[in-house]
């Protein structure tokens, strides 16, 4: 199965220059949700995880159906004022301005195995949060899995001290 | 079970006044979140959809693990601005201003049975946005399920022409 034929190029979205990867294809084709959940799931299990963190909104959208699948605790990472108890909040520099990331305190527990889950790496300035958020409550970040990398848009360095699944690059 | 247990009030949030329903403990419950899947995957399955529908966020956090185990399409219902190819859009008034839910055109077939899946039933006013948008495809709501419903916050009537799945009333 080429998981490329269920992701549409859009050009010029949300902001002209920017090609968008837009994943709603692969939702609404069971063999390639099917397929990706599963090799999600292969993932999840050889990292021994027992919690899976994603942010929102994308990273829902595969990590609900792995903490499923793969009978695992399923960890929210969200934006200010979504949350409703109190949080861990992390602040990170994008290309202009500043982004948060929150999580529920104690959400994660210590001595956690958490893999992370999210669509697309670009800049990895989201997953570098989300890595600061588990390290915080003493949780271990055993492995991180995007559906697919802009191997482009971040140093190949980035995320090497880390287990990684991606199942497609570009 | 009492699925009551793994929903937290929060009080006054996200404004004064408001009781918050916070469903994050459920996510975080291995038991809780595989028989809530499972429930609602049963009323999928007697609907015999072929298709689910979810608005963000919340709506992703069950949709995608229905998806999964139903073996059926995964569509999403977003706000203005998300979904990046040509939308249906639905404007909706609420008790200050409006609001607005959108779908990707084609995301729905002619025929399709098609399940919507919520976390919370209040004002119904997103789920009859989200009917019109399946409607205007030429498909056929087959079933509406929610994690819990509000009762106060609506008329009960609301949704009497549909089968309606609710784990947990308040």
């Amino acid at each position: 199965m080429n998981l490329k034929d269920f992701i549409y190029d859009v050009k010029d979205f949300p902001n002209k220059g920017v090609n968008f990867k837009d994943i709603t294809p692969l939702l609404n084709n069971v063999e390639a949700f099917q397929y990706v959940i599963e090799q999600i799931s292969i993932f999840v299990k050889e990292s021994k995880a027992n919690v899976v963190v994603a942010p929102e909104a994308r990273g829902f959208l595969l990590a609900s159906a792995v903490a499923f699948n793969t009978k695992t605790r399923f960890v929210l990472v969200r934006k200010p004022g979504k949350l409703p108890r109190k949080v861990l909040d992390i602040e990170y520099t994008l290309e202009y301005g500043t982004n948060h990331q929150q999580m529920h305190v104690g959400d994660i527990q210590p001595g956690d195995k958490v893999v992370i889950i999210d669509d697309i790496l670009a800049t990895g300035g989201t997953i570098e949060a989300i890595i600061d958020l588990v390290n915080q409550q003493q949780g271990q970040v055993s492995g991180i899995s995007f559906l697919a990398d802009l191997t482009d848009l971040h140093d190949k360095s980035l995320l090497s001290k880390y287990r990684v699944q991606k199942l497609i690059e570009y």
